[in-house]
């Protein structure tokens, strides 16, 4: 790799990616970006992080065609976006804040489609965490003290959100292997092992 | 890894599988089957290679219910197998080479549905490789002598063919990320960097 590179990891739920990526951070001492975006967010539009906290991950009304047609244009604060749901806000502060990251340093980010928007940069390593349903209903049952009886339908019911939120901003479909550089099935591994293995897939591509 | 173990490839026509998978059991030190299985299958059939390789990779009349039930079983001949086309003839020999094989050794395997066949087996790696279609035309036309003008197609057709066989045989989708333990992009990397990244995966999974 380059001395400037990021990884942007995308992740089912309850397969572990964030954990994966903060553990990975850690180790390649570099920093993390997942809900610490929506600080940065709620900093630069002075809307409360609560608010914001309640609309992560959820798509609103289409920008897709606003943006790819530029004829959206944002500033550094929210003057210019006009009657736009609070969802659609920040999406486009996260998509500036994550460009502006881009160009000065090096980073790993969870979700937020960030695949997408850095499509057109260079030494941006895509990585895909995924595992089967019954090993991501334990590992949510295991962390987010969710009643064990639902948990299937809320892991589920997260991943929907997150697809439905992928393809509503960058109108690809989400998961799909073309996206990504290197998919991980964490089924069968813990989280040192697929950290260990994108480090050592980060060794390889800098030989 | 245990002392024992399988990798099976699946790969998209023209992203390197065959190549990869060949150069990391020399690397490895172990067996690689590919086309080899039908000269094996022809061995013990005591059919033509030759009409083997005409169909191989081909799907013909549907197997998967008699053998999801159990209704169809085989010998070391071709007696019990009636009127079956060559191709589920050919299936179902390389299907019961590839479980013997699994018996008493460690090797690689690309395609043929090895990873559906090897579905209950303890010690296999599911592997699938792909890239995009610009990098696969490319080296589809490097490596296999294809006019570069109906290139494109030809490696359509074949990953077409490679996706009907698949699911032909296993009823499932071929190239979901679900169906594997490891994805890997190889449309900015080298078959060496490839084969490095799958023998790190292991030397991890030994960890």
């Amino acid at each position: 790799m380059s001395s400037k590179y990021i990884i942007t990891i995308t992740r089912q739920y309850g397969s572990g990616g964030h954990d994966i990526g903060k553990a990975l951070a850690e180790k390649l001492g570099i920093s993390f970006y997942d809900k610490e975006l929506i600080s940065i967010a709620a900093k630069e539009s002075g809307i409360s992080p609560e608010i914001f906290k309640d609309v992560d991950g959820k798509a609103a009304n289409s920008l897709l065609y606003s943006l790819s047609t530029g004829l959206y244009s944002y500033g550094n604060s929210f003057s210019s976006m006009g009657d736009l749901p609070v969802n659609d806000r920040l999406y486009i502060l996260q998509h500036k804040i994550i460009k502006e990251l881009a160009e000065k340093e090096t980073f790993i980010v969870i979700g937020r489609c960030a695949d997408y928007v850095l499509r057109d940069y260079p030494n941006v390593v895509k990585v895909f965490i995924y595992a089967n349903i019954d090993s991501r209903v334990k590992r949510a049952i295991a962390r987010h003290d969710i009643d064990p009886a639902r948990a299937k339908q809320a892991v589920q019911k997260a991943d929907k959100r997150r697809a439905n939120y992928y393809s509503f901003y960058s109108g690809k479909k989400w998961g799909m292997v073309d996206n990504y550089d290197l998919c991980i099935n964490t089924t069968n591994i813990s989280i040192e092992q697929a950290v260990d293995i994108i480090y050592d897939y980060l060794n390889v591509l800098g030989n």
